[in-house]
């Protein structure tokens, strides 16, 4: 017999002298899929404290138990598992699955796009959750912010980039969007699996790969082997997000939704923090131990190359698909005006003081 | 009679298939000093989203009562009012009590320090909470992070400052440390009460102010008086703080502790969001309907004398007590690593896109 909400209420006021409320209360329990490996830094520990906080909070009314994809086998496969039901809730990135939804992909970062405040604020305040909910509902999903990594780094390569000329036919590890971007300025994108790139960039198999930034770079090694360490262009601010299967969410008694609500936007903002301080700490330990560690920016003229193509496939996004295009824009417009203040906030503070 | 944690235990699993227990549960009241006027944008709608947060997270088991300073009349003495159990809690900022308690002074912002990213990362992992409970705990009180407005402009001017010279004698409202800094140059930083900036700017009783940055400066009309807006260097990140009377929130049980704890975390998350977007809109609106505004940075030479005078302000300060000095170091330590990693990442991003 499955109990939804026992009935019994009894009042204290008969035996204590001050009115109180017994409730009985069920417990419900929780599957949650995700994309990252056991123990990964930062991703899995940013969901385990997650599941944590839950428990707390509901008195253990609510656990979770998380999965990750050691277990469930599918780290790629997280949307079908939570739409499908098997998975009641996962924890992923949105643009994984733009092979199977297209629109999936302007939800966790685009090249040349948002920084991760810029992004929120958009998400929040400036239409991009209602978007977001559009692509999402016809899949009877429901998403929550997951997370940040903060600006990803360009990448490590072995020679230096000083021209277009030199990106003809890089073999670059580069999923995604920014990989189709570099395909069409003649770069050969590819993609391995993470436990190969260090290998392939030791045997020459790859001539680059990028991967997060400090926080993540440090202990994958790249840096011994491919010196030269590139800005970002095509990450500026990655969020994961939460799935939640919606039926279930909505079968779920309203102050256990609303400490779920809580505990997503605290391991969003969580991981955020926690990025960069490793960042912080990583980046400090790099510079100590590998002073040959070169940092770069891509020259103008390849930017602005990179910048064009990027234009030239979200015109082409757009032109195909209406909601496509309300998104493109909704972004576009938000960000020239959230860059507008970036640039006399933060980036006027940085610039102004930075060589005092 | 107070009834602490009602001990009546009924398992319904004589009544039901399933074991659940019933739990006796006793409501609770706390009550909430804010620094800010009711309705106060930005700062008070935090408190109130949070207050709404806890009561439905707890499903009515706990409730708080916010008093703006309109009803508590002592905007600046939250932390008295907290410390002596008058209210159970606190919304306010902490450099408002260096007067009273000199170390509270750091755990605000500080001139030429850390943003707000770099501020929490130093805060949650670098050390920086327990500092700051070294500091509080004396007083009984706990605190948590309470909202970040972002950099902080560096005020509204009606005349260019070019050099120092331009500095001398000029009147600023600038209150706190950054007012002690400007003085070592030669200004003259007096405060005045918000109510009256515009008239005394109109009126040429001060020469310049400061006081957010577009998500609040907007509603105040300074940028028709005065229109050379100087981008910041004393607040780069102006985190607002939770006060708790220690013994209250120790009162409390486990799971409406957590509750707490992850509603503040919230609070300080969705406030520097709301800030950065309506900084956003703010600042697109005061661009189109003022385009007299000129957008400034202070010349190196003015900001190297800034920079000098505060940082022999802080020698001084950390010459004469070891907490002050313990505190300097460590947020001084962790800020040029921190800064590192932002020139690499955000920086690093914003310069080489902001052309394309």
């Amino acid at each position: 017999m499955k109990l939804k909400g026992c009935l019994l209420l009894v009042s204290c006021a008969a035996l204590f002298s001050q009115s109180t409320t017994v409730l009985a209360e069920e417990t419900y329990k929780l599957r949650l899929a995700e994309t990252w490996p056991t123990g990964m830094p930062l991703l899995d520990s940013t969901v385990q404290t997650f599941a944590d906080d839950v428990e707390k909070m509901s008195n253990g009314r609510l656990t979770i138990r998380v999965d990750s994809a050691n277990k469930h086998k599918a780290p790629l496969g997280v949307f079908d598992l939570v739409k499908s039901g098997q998975y009641d809730m996962g924890h992923t990135a949105s643009y994984y699955y733009k092979g199977k939804v297209p629109n999936t992909l302007y939800f966790t970062t685009m090249p040349f796009g948002m920084t991760a405040m810029e992004q929120h604020a958009w998400y929040y305040y400036g239409g991009g959750k209602e978007l977001m909910d559009k692509v999402y509902q016809p899949h009877n999903l429901l998403t929550f912010p997951g997370g940040n990594t903060g600006v990803q780094m360009g990448g490590w390569f072995r020679e230096e980039i000083k021209s277009v000329d030199d990106l003809q036919n890089l073999k670059m590890r580069i999923p995604g969007f920014a990989g189709e971007v570099l395909a069409r300025v003649g770069a050969t994108p590819v993609n391995i699996p993470p436990a190969e790139l260090y290998t392939s960039l030791e045997r020459n198999t790859i001539d680059a790969l990028e991967w997060v930034g400090p926080s993540l770079d440090l202990r994958m090694g790249f840096h011994k082997i491919a010196p030269y360490y590139y800005t970002g262009w095509h990450e500026p601010g990655s969020e994961n997000m939460f799935l939640f299967n919606e039926e279930k969410f909505n079968s779920l008694p309203e102050d256990l939704q609303t400490i779920l609500v809580s505990a997503m936007k605290n391991a969003s903002f969580n991981m955020y923090i926690e990025a960069t301080s490793m960042s912080t700490v990583n980046w400090a330990s790099m510079l100590q131990d590998f002073p040959d560690i070169q940092v770069r920016s891509f020259p103008p003229e390849v930017l602005k190359a990179l910048k064009k193509a990027n234009d030239e496939l979200l015109e082409e996004h757009a032109a195909n698909d209406p909601l496509a295009k309300e998104i493109i824009e909704s972004q576009r417009d938000f960000a020239s005006k959230a860059r507008a203040y970036t640039l006399i906030s933060d980036y006027g503070y940085l610039e102004t003081t930075k060589d005092l």
